[in-house]
């Protein structure tokens, strides 16, 4: 197997650091670098450290966050908001990873409130990836290689506004731009000739897990922008002097402009940055998530030294950093993982099944998939990001007679290929898309990562079956299933985060088409519950309920749009009230279809129906917070139903 | 408004040729050219003439079907069948437009049997697009930029199966480049070696109405693909000498190759050549569409003048084409169309509203823009075939206070940028959505041009209000709201063929938020129907139903997923039995929608349902064809609800 692996799931898990005390900058500190008399290459190389150490602040308290980026843009950014952006200019990064830098540099000059540090990933703080509703964040991002194309937009409606001056600076990444939008985007670009527009290129050189350059090679990437008529410059990205020249002058003609800023990710702590890297080393190990402990302490240590010493220098007096305790996260006993039980699962078909291909979308770390590589390598495709040429693929494969399994999160799998998952199902051949990721937790990333349309994007797929296993048992029999068994498509929807089980729960095995299973039974009504999180919380309302009086019949079913209407007839019995959850829009889910498929058969006639899910844009927050905005908790779904119980209708 | 526009809907409209006899040559004339002595490059030339005219017969015949690119394509299609393709190789076109051409060498050749000429776009002839179950197709294509991705599939498949012989050519439009998903897969295809992918492009300058230039500049093509690590070569299309050259190299060390093929749209009949255009025109007149009868006429008499002085040369006797006579098709008397209506209800918009700003995705005819763009050019965004860069493009432009509406097919507009879509959606912003040719008519484009998925994936956007107008008058009425009422998003739903009319339906006029109108009264069940097509056909079932006693009420609605359910409920009384029946999947749309709204409503106690619509993969045929494939004329739908009348549930 390697090197030992230590699986950080990205977006999955709050993880932190919070048994220690961390620590931030105030704004005083920063605010006595800007108003020191030196240079302004000075000021900024300090501020961008002060920046540095509050962005892991906040990374740590959130238990993630992406750090790489973040280190590895804040040169560009701080040197951006201190010295080239005018009131009239915009900025905003297109990967929008980079937010808790962002965020930093922000705070420290009043943009937001500095306050809002504390809350990164929370409810009432600063969301994952940037929306609109933070104080200067000028369009959401977090969903990749939208950034050029909301700048023609901009600039477009500026034009009919008669707004003329006020320049346009995009960061992106460079993994983003194996999206297949970004060069779709530059080409209407390049007729501009407003000298406007500036993309800055956050060449770090490494995406999600590990080297660019393994996963789908840039190529002269220089050329690549000179051929699309851009106007093409390369600098350091953390040379000051080269970011001034290169941020303050235009292009001869006013077309748009590219700096390709090579930069290091992890830039300003030793081992985080990935230069450090051992030749041998195939994954960088700080892209997202929090540090932990060890990590934690050593990177601040670094940072406060380092500032310490440019302060001496300057002779500027800054402030210790302030100490804060953090009540740590609660971590819940019986949970289990999906993810893991993936990894095994897909293993298994493998060896089992020699015409299984993974493909994947520069996840392999969230997805599962680095035990597949590493044993069947001749059989799985990095496709970095670009989920469209990764389904077409599929597709041929599957007809050559493979069985494909394509995987990503499900927010980007279902939808960026969404005509692509389409043709495949139009021309036949088997084709497995696995997403994780699926629901609307982990609430930390934002709606740009919570997927709760992709049970609509797949109901839409003709002969595509939809499967959300609820227990790791539960997910080696669906790929199992999808492998050996189906002769159709299959869609897998996988929980990221570690969920709490009953043991109920836990026991589920039960895997035939159509039919689910009852864990609970009760006379008063039945709640169809789909996936792990909400099935949970399915089994603690009918304790609630329990105590007011109403008995509830609980069903778990991985079908999601498959339905043995005849075995279900017989479990619904005369059960007056029919309840689905599900963690996803109501307004196209498994609720929809069930209620469908049950009034098509007359299972509806003199019973009572509550679709509960998602009804609205999922908010960003802590897991709990989340479920409870949405009214997803026990307490709350109790009450919803005792209404409905209650009501004539 | 300039120069006279025909309005040639290229994929709406079934418009033939067929009140005077046809003709095509029979597979004989073909062999003859085949079997003679003469030199590849004389038996090619007079073969693709052969084909251009079948060509031109197969589009005449079926009404529609891509002449432009059929005829810009055929020297390199006839070359490639006749000279180049081993047993082993394969190829495809990924833009798909060109099959009535590929048709033409394929069954000239045994590929396909030479009797399906007759049937182009019809249920058991040949697809308006390629689909794998027509012989010799390999995938299938009409969704544009997939070809490369594929062609990588295919090879992984190769490596795995220990195939490592055998070429792979892919055809493609140069509108097609516009597409984002075709750069994003040239990345990792650059890394191949093995000497098997060659990449063509038919570059014939015109992409649907007019010049690729004006559209999308592509710039200088041959520096892109370099740039992307291909190996690169470029020829006139046409030159067989050239094309021979070319198709029978390899790039050095075996990366992918691409052979930009410089051609002219309509090849081969003088007037349909683009080289033919006046300087003032702007738009190419043969994209798609049958021509006119005096067009096809001369066309025909060109290509046989062409064929007898060429086969006089090499002292070839070949057949006379063979007359046909056809059969005209039935024009329904009373029928209306929305595009018109719409074009008329946008400058409307538009006058009284400066904020409105139209943006369009390659199909400014198709939509009905050509007079905004007139009379609005300021406020007018032509963006090419890129739907993505457009979405993003207009979410901005709405957080600027304006009112974006984009425009492209709704099988295209609502798939292709869903994660997109959802973006804007997150951010606020009212963006309007106007999709044509929605449904599953017209029948010939086949199932990726039909739209019977986008309500699905529309549903599924939080803040978005769908509309489907039932006539033309409604168009109007939805438009104004979207502009002036709405305080969110909205997704307009166009019928692209016209459509026929009873006196009720052209008289539905009500337009308040979530309530329909009633067309007709019954007492034993409910219709409610979405659109005109079925809507139509609704009466004519409630027709036949009260030939068999059965009496319906019909409610029409163009409010897909808004409900009054306070007005609904007084609607339904007592009707024991509600059908909803949509031009959409059941699996999900309207009807689901509905139903599900109804049951949370109690709105079902005591009633059956039926969700009728599309339930499979949309059949290619005439429209009648595809209406009768999927149950969906008013025998079959009066069939359908009696059994369920009768039934128990």
């Amino acid at each position: 197997m390697g090197e030992q692996i230590t699986y950080s799931l990205s977006e999955a898990i709050e993880e932190s650091t919070t048994d220690i005390p961390l620590c931030y900058f105030t704004k005083e500190a920063f605010d006595i670098v800007r108003e020191t008399e030196n240079t302004a290459i000075q000021k900024t190389k300090i501020f961008a450290q002060l920046a540095r150490l509050n962005a892991l602040y906040m990374i740590a308290k959130a238990g993630s966050g992406h750090l790489g980026s973040s280190f590895s843009s804040l040169d560009i950014v701080s040197w951006l908001y201190l010295n080239v952006l005018k009131s009239e200019d915009r900025y905003y990064s297109s990967k929008g990873h980079d937010s808790p830098g962002l965020y930093a540099v922000q705070s420290a000059l009043g943009i937001i409130p500095f306050d809002k540090i504390h809350g990164l990933r929370r409810i009432d703080g600063l969301p994952g990836h940037p929306d609109v509703n933070t104080p200067g964040a000028h369009t959401n991002t977090g969903s990749l290689g939208m950034g050029v194309s909301k700048a023609k937009g901009f600039l477009f409606a500026d034009d009919l506004s008669g707004k003329h001056d006020g320049r346009l600076f995009v960061l992106t990444g460079d993994g983003e731009l194996q999206e297949g939008q970004f060069w779709e985007s530059l080409v209407t670009a390049s007729r501009l000739r407003n000298g406007r527009l500036t993309v800055i290129v956050d060449h770090n050189k490494i995406q999600s897990d590990t080297y660019v350059r393994s996963v789908s090679d840039l190529g002269d990437l220089e050329a690549k922008f000179a051929s699309f008529g851009w106007d093409v410059s390369r600098c350091d990205g953390h040379d000051y002097e080269a970011l001034e020249q290169l941020l303050n002058s235009q292009s001869k003609d006013g077309r748009p402009k590219v700096i390709i800023a090579d930069t290091i990710k992890g830039k300003g702590v030793s081992f985080m940055e990935h230069t450090s890297m051992k030749p041998e080393q195939e994954f960088y190990k700080y892209h997202s998530g929090a540090p932990g402990q060890d990590d934690y302490k050593s990177a601040i240590q670094e940072l406060v030294t380092d500032i310490n010493e440019k302060a001496f220098i300057l002779k500027l007096k800054i402030p210790n950093p302030t100490d804060i305790n953090i009540e740590p996260l609660t971590i819940s006993k019986n949970t289990e993982r999906m993810v893991p039980a993936y990894s095994e699962a897909i293993l298994n078909a493998a060896r089992s099944n020699n015409k299984v291909v993974a493909l994947d979308a520069d996840l392999i770390l969230d997805t599962g998939l680095i035990p597949f590589k590493e044993e069947f390598p001749e059989r799985f495709i990095e496709c970095g990001i670009a989920e469209q040429d990764m389904v077409s693929q599929a597709g041929t494969i599957a007809l050559a007679g493979y069985i494909p399994i394509v995987h990503s999160f499900a927010c980007f799998l279902t939808t960026r290929p969404s005509e692509q998952i389409y043709n495949n199902c139009s021309q036949g051949g088997k084709v497995i898309y696995v997403g994780s990721l699926a629901g609307v937790l982990p609430g930390g990333p934002g709606h740009s990562h919570q997927a709760v349309r992709d049970i609509a994007g797949m109901l839409s797929m003709p002969n595509m079956t939809i499967l959300e296993p609820i227990n790791a048992k539960q997910v080696a029999s669906a790929l199992s299933w999808a492998v050996n068994d189906s002769n159709e498509s299959v869609y897998i929807r996988l929980t990221s985060i570690p969920y709490e089980q009953t043991t109920e729960l836990s026991q589920v095995s039960k895997f035939i088409p159509g039919q689910g299973e009852c864990v609970r039974k009760g006379d008063d009504l039945m709640i169809i519950c789909f996936g792990p999180i909400l099935s949970f919380q399915a089994m603690q309302t009918a304790e609630i309920l329990a105590d007011n009086g109403i008995e509830s019949t609980i069903l778990v079913t991985p079908w999601i749009n498959r339905i043995d209407t005849s075995w279900l007839r017989r479990i619904l019995g005369n059960l007056p009230l029919v309840v689905t959850l599900e963690n996803h829009f109501t307004e196209s889910g498994a609720g929809s279809y069930y209620v469908k498929s049950m009034a098509n058969s007359g299972l509806l006639k003199n019973r009572k129906v509550l679709t509960l899910g998602v009804d609205e844009l999922p908010a960003c927050g802590s897991n709990d917070e989340v479920l409870a905005f949405h009214g997803l908790t026990a307490n709350m779904l109790a009450s919803n139903i005792i209404e409905k119980h209650l009501s004539q209708s």
